[in-house]
């Protein structure tokens, strides 16, 4: 158990998750002490230890970009503030009632709470699905999948059972929203553009991507010219995208669909579904919790019954005054970081409200974005919809844009262009775990 | 099995391992054909799909470079080279008698067979002793010494055990040859000058590196001039060097030395001994193995009894005209790999040799460095000894010109100078594997 001081002038801000939401918290939130006093302590706990860039994850995952290049260290982030201890550790549960976040054996109080630890993948009640399907979150999801898909095509190479080779070289993807759409077309991208020049003895242009999507069109939340510009938009890649099936069951060489048909395969990719982190279940005594665990929130974004608990992020659940669901996206998490930073210092300054007093939290719709392989993309803002290579340029700028206040280096956006456009041949590379030890007990990680 | 054909004018040149001796020999092999007849087929098996820069290996192991940046996919590399074809694949076993390289349950005929399959971290018959300190060959290794020891200081960050915290800031290297020497900088650098900003509870000014070797000095091969050189440049980066002691024991909490005391630590890194691979074992009945199981050639570079089969890289046991062995070093391996591909090339044109009447391989050298930290190096060339900071600069020079041969772009180069310098941060992320599921068993890796 870590002590933590409880004199009232440094009261402890407990972040939970460095992601968008928790980093952007910090960033902001520079809470004013008395003269000469010293500064309270912000300590963010986070599993792991490095801020990730998620928006362009698929792209580690098709071999484009490298881990390391869209994470940054946590410490390395917040070095220069002294106010902020970076905890690597896993909270595993919250007592709301006595005001302390557990981690295993330790336990740490905090007189605010950041609730900020995101989603997970959802397999909608069959988790044994995974071991089949990975998801995509993290940073070691991607690289899963990256090794998977590479040295599926490098087996491919290897054998001479045809029916194998076929299954080593079909890759499904699950889930028609915008990470399935992003993952189809990396993947696309990857077997037309990259395998057709690395292999000898199998034929890549046999290999197959395959997109299922339960609902009639892809992306159902945009506009239904955009979903049929993407569906082309994949098409164009060689993507057979197939609508209003549903996957049944998934096993380990094949994946059956609820239209009675099976498709064999190796190498099943699962974008269909999130949850928000299983720490909302503290909350449900006080606050509504959706399907998905997200807490239905107060305006201000703080948790009904717990005034001095704030939810921000993915695990969300907020509509708009037109009454449209907040998206869990990362502008949004940005957004609702930057809000519950300003409530709290307000809050230092000139004293404790109560929820309804606070300003309320108003989400601004930048528009959302799904990008297909390097040179496709479908993008709208408001009643504006553009698609093709437009929609792409608009979001490789943006994104840039964002990578390079991240990283906060132009050299390494001019390093970051390079590898992007020309297919960074490093990442391709198949780090393996086979020859895994296990570690020191004392510091597994 | 895989069937290859038997075709007199189409003969298998087989490769075994893609580091430098394999990769110069596949390089430089452009075997001539009569005209209008199909190229021959050049097969190289690696377990990797990779080729490594292994002489910055340690960069990586201290989270100064990302994997991505030391290594190029075997396949990209040999892109337009349609004569040649990668399988990731590891050779289990060789029968030299019938001419076939063993995979598991695969096999593979030769007419050549060129041996490049390297070395591996040697334990001296304590192989339990790996799982608590491992060593540095592969890229996995490296990124295991990474998360580890990021893992360790972590760890003490968030636990109040001060003789745990003593544990996992202290850094136990065993071995003084180059490996040691630039592991223990590395990490002593680590340590002074890129933790202290980073940590908030712990003190990482009482962290300590210990560089344990058993002779009378460092880097023994080189001159003592030099060797006393790179234990003061080790000690002005903290490192505390311990000479004419041995590890007898490694546990998980501490090693024991033979001078009877013993290192509170939870970190040790191994750098102390290198084997060949036990490929060379096969070969046993007809040429003779040193101690570390290296294969003792004929002058040529052929294995004693097997004109076909040469060895090549790490594997070779070789003497100079001098008398002096030719030492495990990169430029050595390529050496070694050019003039083999040389050898086959003339015996395809003018017909097959005895290996007496062939071109004996002549080792050039180059001299020899060992880096410590990132201002500082030892070097030696012929009379010629440096150390310092005119060292480094030399050492930098040499492998900057390696690199860029080596990614052939001079953006690379650029963004590689920066990170260098820069002690990319990016690089410091750790990634978790503790939620690690098995994979397909088709696609095991």
């Amino acid at each position: 158990m870590i002590e933590q001081p409880t004199d009232p002038d440094r009261p402890n801000l407990v972040v939970i998750g460095g992601g968008f939401a928790g980093l952007a918290f910090c960033q902001n939130c520079k809470v004013p002490t008395r003269p000469n006093a010293p500064a309270p302590e912000i300590i963010l706990i986070d599993k792991q230890n490095h801020h990730l860039f998620q928006p362009l994850l698929y792209q580690v995952a098709m071999a484009g970009l490298a881990a390391t290049e869209i994470a940054a260290p946590l410490r390395a982030v917040l070095g220069k503030r002294q106010d902020i201890t970076c905890l690597m550790d896993e909270a595993t549960s919250i007592d709301p009632v006595n005001k302390k976040v557990v981690m295993g054996d330790r336990e740490i109080a905090y007189d605010y709470l950041v609730l900020a630890a995101g989603g997970r993948t959802s397999y909608f009640g069959n988790d044994h699905w995974e071991k089949h399907a990975p998801g995509l979150k993290t940073l070691h999801d991607a690289l899963r999948i990256r090794r998977r898909v590479l040295t599926a095509f490098e087996k491919a190479e290897t054998i001479l059972d045809t029916a194998e080779q076929e299954r080593l070289m079909t890759i499904v993807v699950v889930g028609g929203g915008p990470t399935g759409v992003e993952l189809a077309g990396a993947m696309g991208e990857l077997v037309q553009k990259v395998f057709h020049r690395d292999f000898r003895r199998i034929d890549v242009r046999t290999a197959r991507v395959i997109l299922i999507e339960s609902n009639e069109r892809l992306l159902k939340v945009y506009p239904e010219e955009l979903s049929a510009s993407a569906q082309r938009q994949l098409e164009q890649l060689g993507v057979e995208v197939r609508l209003g099936v549903r996957v049944s069951n998934v096993h380990d060489t094949h994946v059956e669909l609820n239209d009675g048909t099976s498709i064999q395969t190796r190498n099943v990719l699962w974008g269909a579904g999130v949850a928000a982190s299983p720490l909302t279940a503290a909350f449900a005594d006080s606050a509504e919790l959706d399907r998905g665990g997200r807490i239905k929130v107060n305006p201000d974004l703080s948790v009904p019954g717990h005034p001095e608990v704030f939810a921000v992020g993915d695990l969300v659940n907020l509509t708009t005054k037109d009454g449209d669901p907040v998206p869990g996206v990362a502008p949004a998490a940005l957004q609702m970081g930057k809000h519950v930073a300003k409530l709290v210092e307000h809050e230092f300054k000139h004293g404790k409200q109560p929820p309804e007093a606070r300003e309320a939290f108003e989400y601004w719709d930048k528009g959302s974005m799904a990008t297909i392989g390097r040179k496709r993309a479908v993008a709208w803002v408001g009643k504006l919809k553009i698609s093709g290579f437009f929609a792409w340029v608009a979001w490789l700028g943006i994104h840039l844009m964002f990578l390079v206040t991240f990283r906060n280096k132009v050299s390494v956006l001019v390093q970051w262009c390079y590898s992007y456009l020309a297919f960074r041949r490093g990442a391709r590379i198949i780090i393996p775990k086979n020859d895994d030890k296990p570690d020191q007990p004392g510091v597994r990680d």
